[in-house]
């Protein structure tokens, strides 16, 4: 790996930070396809975000910053430009330093679930989805869904009136959408958008029992690779599709957005032994 | 070399940025002391160092900021707490970044010019000194002299009332300095501390055929790595030292400032292929 004069940077900020896995992924891809740039920790806590973004504007050597948890609201509130995913979302997950110091939002997350499920072979358009949850992926994807056209996003959450304002949401930006019970039957795609399984006692947020054969069953938590859920889909014969295929297929849209040129496809990170 | 999520950063400030090598040095260094840190460029302007500072103090996984050409002085300027040699030189090169996000600032091109003396095998104390220039690494190595014994520390300047100043403070300090003529002839280690002899055509800042049998002379022009000074000093017979050999003396004391413990000596550079 080169680090010189002409090294490139791609800051990750996050609170807390040391449980990230894109510094090594990116950087990975990056050397991979000979590019001199690091993604790198900017361990900063949500009330010094605003002043780490005004500081680091003025780095030529900064491409952007990546935005994880918990500052994906403020990345879109602070951006000078939001783009559409951006807006919609009310959050973002990447910012470019544009070369007079200026931040371009966007928000990926919802993209790189609909390209993973794409590259899988399955189909959006047309689908009738169902997605537990209405935070801040789970906002992303649904979006994302309308976007890719499917027939009807419905969605539910703990929180009711999350739900529908999510959904209003959509709506309002031209979208099929509807806040719905946590019943799978009847849809084409059922999607898990919330944490519940990220610990082994958590309950389901939906009963697969209920889901369709031949529905297509996503899950958006990563750790465990695969989900009680999943594996209770995989079970009905369902196909299935495991959270960490949303973020391999996120990489080469962060690689278009900050203007890397080069694969940064699931296949290259098998080739360097991270997928 | 290790890149995740606990990787911390040690950012070299300057501009132009390109040309600096710290970033392969240190960090190859830290990779050879299996610490997981990186020195990466902070590529910024001038008139955008106080705000970058304002804002990357929030940052937890910063170590600090090395700072170079042309923001020494403002590095000095902008600290919370000066140390003593970054008070003296009215300038410093290293930055550290405390739990609390106040910045300590320390200057460590004086010391790495005496530890590299030093290591040659080269004693200062009670030695008459003549040092050719009063700019930034001239003030930082006229300081280390006057702190390492030497027994007068005599200097000149293109600009003399630079020069004049420049004595007098080492004087306040305690230390015995004056100004003289550009004439080596009488010194035990004689310095160019100007940027003569980078260019081919630079005349040198004193006349080497005037300098003592047995005088040490070193040289801070780091590119080309014997200077033609140099090499009329080395005909003489003298004993001399390179610019290089100061700033590859300086990594262990940039390495004890920020904390970082292992093997950051000259021995350590060529075990990697750095010297």
């Amino acid at each position: 790996m080169t680090i010189d004069g002409h090294t490139k940077l791609l800051g990750i900020a996050g609170h807390p930070i040391a449980q990230v896995l894109t510094p090594t992924v990116l950087t990975g891809l990056f050397r991979h396809n000979l590019i001199n740039a690091l993604c790198v920790p900017f361990h900063v806590e949500p009330k010094d975000f605003s002043a780490l973004l005004a500081g680091v504007k003025h780095m030529h050597s900064l491409v952007g910053v990546i935005a994880t948890v918990p500052h994906k609201q403020a990345a879109a509130a602070l951006a000078d430009v939001q783009l559409p995913r951006a807006r919609q979302a009310r959050a973002a997950n990447v910012l470019r330093r544009e070369a007079d110091g200026r931040w371009t939002a966007d928000m990926l997350d919802g993209v790189g679930f609909t390209n993973a499920l794409a590259a899988e072979g399955h189909t959006v358009k047309g689908k009738r989805a169902l997605v537990a949850g209405a935070g801040g992926v789970a906002t992303a994807i649904c979006f994302a869904l309308a976007a890719a056209g499917a027939a009807e996003v419905a969605l539910f959450d703990v929180d009711p009136a999350r739900a529908e304002d999510l959904a209003a949401r959509i709506r309002a930006d031209g979208g099929n959408a509807r806040v719905a019970a946590n019943d799978p039957t009847g849809y084409g795609l059922v999607v898990n958008a919330t944490p519940l399984g990220m610990a082994p006692d958590d309950p389901m947020s939906m009963d697969p029992a209920r889901i369709d054969a031949g529905a297509v069953v996503a899950d958006v938590v990563a750790k465990p690779p695969v989900t009680k859920f999943l594996q209770a889909a995989a079970a009905r014969g369902c196909p299935i599709m495991p959270g960490a295929k949303m973020t391999q297929h996120q990489m080469a849209a962060m690689a278009e957005f900050y203007g890397f040129a080069g694969d940064f496809s699931p296949a290259a990170l098998r080739a360097i032994g991270l997928a």
